[in-house]
């Protein structure tokens, strides 16, 4: 097995380790089927964003599956808050990419969930994957991919799970048509979502979102964007979107707690608009900033002179 | 972590070592995406059943992912035979249950596969889980769940991966229920399969099986025992079999290569036919052992004396 070149540590249940020597069982069922949820955040200058709603969501995530989290909500962020420290210790960088996995653990072959008595917890915390500045400066391309959105009744796209093979497949049609990610349609055809953002339109200065009942997941900036245009005096409106309204988009862009907002400038090879990030995008990614920063001082109460 | 209690041996990318000893990196895109293959089977008398085939469908399943595997067809089964021959001398049994799991590999947080330039390779080599032999003799009950089976379009249920929550989900429905398992429907509402098995239905001395155009896996006993029925002169037809067709048939049973055929006698707590496993279904277990020695002494060139 090649060594991994991460910065990174894991806190495997409660141990904190370099990423390249947590290991977990064969017989784990987040390996053996996927059994496990998981959530995805970054910090800004040191503070998790968002932190106590990721965790929230992840404990929806774990009900759905009936999976039980051996810590409560609070020992999570202790657990995440010790591992930021080490991080920050070893590596001297406080901005950082945290995933926390609760898994279903080790047991026996078979679905009985009693098979796994103890759910294996992981905090992963290494450096941010950084997208070229260019693409958000010129904007990414995506493609429509076959790949459909799996169907809510089947996975819903609401559990952030280790079943990712979907929104994998989606990815790899993509990079066949060579772009950079996918969005992928319900199985009414309806646009959902990227593999791994949300997605936005803009037309004639207003924004839309495909609705939650489309069958995506209820991104976490998502959430704050809609807010934040709304606050801005930018009217914005959850919907069925279809093909043709994203082809014929004046602007599109991505969202998502790692890439926060990244323009879309080309679909299917084609422009979108006039193929460069438009004014209601670039008025969002200049909001975006004082948001977050907002955000971070009522979630962790302090001074404005401290962010 | 609890230690797990299994008599069993893994084959972890060529070292043979105890079940509990198999340990592999959280970064292992197996445990963070499902991103896996696998196939599963087991021994009869020390010959593993439709060994080759299982394998061929292994190759299937990873083509369909971009997953090379690091070893070629000859050398798996080399190895499966390696790790049978360690498991029978240190338990002395020789009828056994093998899981074959083929892993992207250990690699950074993303979906580029040349992020996991060595896939992961694994042979479990455990005892079979035994169901109780009332279930044989009596039937087992299963429930018709909400758990829609994945669109083909979304997760190719052909694919044999490490995404398996959509069958959990579906089990966990169906043990709500008090049932022993699921049916699965498609978007459509046609029959599909059941968690781990496909799903035959006899009506008027005629069997059934859904069409794998309704989007299910294409099972190698289920493919056996289409061979084995016609061959004795039982009329089999694959096609779209609705929900009161079930619920109407005169009998039922799963198969599977590790349940082999389990007769089903109720249906969201009714009785299928009068509730005992009928004439078909006896006959076609009371044939199965037969085909099981002619597909083994075809497949190992061996005298009828030899099993």
């Amino acid at each position: 097995m090649a060594r991994l070149k991460i910065k990174g540590l894991i806190n495997l249940n409660g141990k904190i380790v370099p990423i390249h020597k947590a290991m977990i069982s064969v017989m784990d069922h987040g390996f053996l089927y996927g059994d496990s949820v998981y959530d995805t955040f970054r910090t800004f200058s040191g503070y998790p964003l968002q932190l106590s709603e990721h965790i929230h969501r992840l404990f929806r995530s774990a009900t759905k599956l009936e999976l039980k989290s051996p810590l409560s909500h609070k020992e999570i962020e202790t657990h995440i808050f010790q591992t930021l420290l080490a991080y920050w210790k070893r590596f001297k960088k406080e901005d950082v990419y945290i995933r926390v996995i609760l898994s279903r653990g080790v047991g026996d072959i078979g679905f009985d969930v009693h098979l796994c008595p103890c759910p294996t917890f992981i905090i992963i915390v290494k450096d941010i994957p950084r997208l070229s500045q260019k693409y958000y400066e010129k904007g990414i391309s995506v493609a429509l991919v076959s790949t459909l959105r799996n169907h809510p009744k089947s996975l819903d796209p609401n559990i952030k799970s280790g079943n990712y093979l979907n929104n994998l497949l989606a990815y790899l049609d993509a990079k066949k048509q060579k772009a950079q990610d996918a969005v992928m349609k319900n199985y009414k055809g309806e646009m959902t979502e990227a593999t791994t953002s949300n997605i936005f339109i803009v037309k004639k200065g207003v924004l839309y979102t495909p609705s939650l009942k489309s069958g995506l997941l209820k991104g976490l900036i998502r959430t704050l964007l809609i807010d934040m245009a709304r606050k801005n005096h930018l009217k914005c409106v959850e919907k069925k979107i279809t093909q043709q309204e994203l082809l014929k988009a004046d602007e599109c862009f991505l969202c998502g707690s790692i890439k926060c907002i990244l323009p879309v400038t080309r679909c299917n090879h084609k422009k979108i608009g006039n193929g460069k990030p438009g004014p209601v995008t670039q008025k969002l990614m200049a909001l975006f900033p004082n948001a977050v920063r907002k955000c971070i001082q009522e979630e962790y109460c302090i001074e404005s002179s401290f962010f």
